[in-house]
């Protein structure tokens, strides 16, 4: 595993952060728990050299990114082959309104990803997949389902990417206004956005006597998402 | 604007639902809606044929879709020539735990817009998207601000793309299992994401009697930011 060989990801010029480069990071410790603190990703790959940028829930293993879907979906047909794709992750921190237009921005923490989709097709590396793909959010929770189906299991799909090259971007510093601009009359803030767990809704069929496992604890009311996904993944991939 | 000619966007194979064809929807209402609930897009874009997924704010006027960057980067100095791109939104409302692996899944309403990006360069337009940037998410701020400067108007590149297609896909359906699924002793639920607004922070160096706007009233602590973002863009765009 690259982890293990280096703590960064290489820079060059499909990766390194051009525009604000003082907000651009490569290090395994700042991408890696960017990615565990999230469930959505959006990826972008190329048909008939036209982009495409779709939403899907995504892992990480390693240096490895997992996404699924159907057999039949658009995407996989074409990504199946192997083709290069970009998955990015976006944490929306807050909008910032400062004096000027100019100085109006955003309080974020990305990751875009690059490398090659692939297909997997190996079946115990397929099955292992379908597993890590419910208990890297719910740790352990598969041994308590109803068993996957041969026919389940071959209706869907499960892409691999390693991932090449990466790079961080992060602004965390509220409102900037230029230094003169702070004697102006006008009201400035930074706005925090937060993306929360709310009520669980059980479904209203669960059969008498079935309780909501201690497991799931992490995941209660008015907890951040993120860190909820963060401790699940890090109970996943001790 | 083709807004006042049809009220759906066409549909071919670049923008039809595959994937759950069930869960598509092409009309302006639903595309439209869900494009002036969010503030954050992801762009899929093509550089010597290997994709690009960034995260960027953007909004949407008419038919038309509008985001920046500074003339510097990457991306809008590729797209300036008018370059293919897919703009994708994603609201993620909600991780829904089943009985099966298999049906777990996620509630999510999004879009994908394609278009061709092209750099705004006429003047007057480049002045009035530059208010909008600003007056789209709280309008009619830009007239307390200070004036842009020249260097600030030149240092910024707007992006404009006349949506060509679009789909809506949407999913709310919470927990659904196979029917047998329903006896077994397993628990599932629908846990609810919500991005939310948090609690203002002003910044500190505001000057003595400069108080909070009421225009900025909708985005208060614990609104659904979707909602504000909506109620803004409907003032914006009467």
């Amino acid at each position: 595993m690259p982890d293990q060989c280096s703590d960064h990801y290489p820079v060059d010029a499909t990766n390194k952060v051009k525009r604000r480069h003082d907000r651009g990071f490569y290090d395994n410790g700042t991408v890696h728990t960017l990615l565990d603190s999230a469930a959505l990703a959006h990826v972008a790959y190329v048909i008939d050299e036209r982009p495409f940028c779709t939403p899907t829930l995504f892992w990480r293993e390693g240096t490895r990114l997992y996404w699924h879907g159907s057999s039949a979906s658009r995407m996989l047909r074409n990504l199946s082959q192997g083709e290069p794709a970009c998955l990015t992750v976006t944490h929306f921190d807050s909008i910032v309104l400062a004096r000027s237009g100019f100085n109006h921005s955003a309080d974020y923490r990305s990751v875009m990803a690059f490398g090659t989709a692939l297909l997997v097709t190996d079946a115990m590396e397929k099955e292992r997949a379908l597993t890590m793909m419910v208990d890297r959010f719910f740790p352990d929770r598969t041994a308590v389902l109803r068993p996957r189906t041969g026919q389940e299991t071959k209706a869907t799909a499960v892409i691999v990417m390693e991932i090449e090259k990466a790079s961080a971007k992060i602004r965390a510093k509220g409102v900037a206004d230029d230094d003169e601009d702070y004697e102006l009359p006008v009201y400035a803030e930074r706005l925090p956005i937060r993306t929360m767990i709310g009520t669980p809704e059980p479904c209203p069929r669960i059969i008498p006597g079935v309780k909501r496992p201690t497991t799931l604890e992490s995941y209660r009311e008015g907890r951040l998402l993120a860190e909820a996904l963060l401790e699940a993944h890090r109970l996943a991939y001790p």
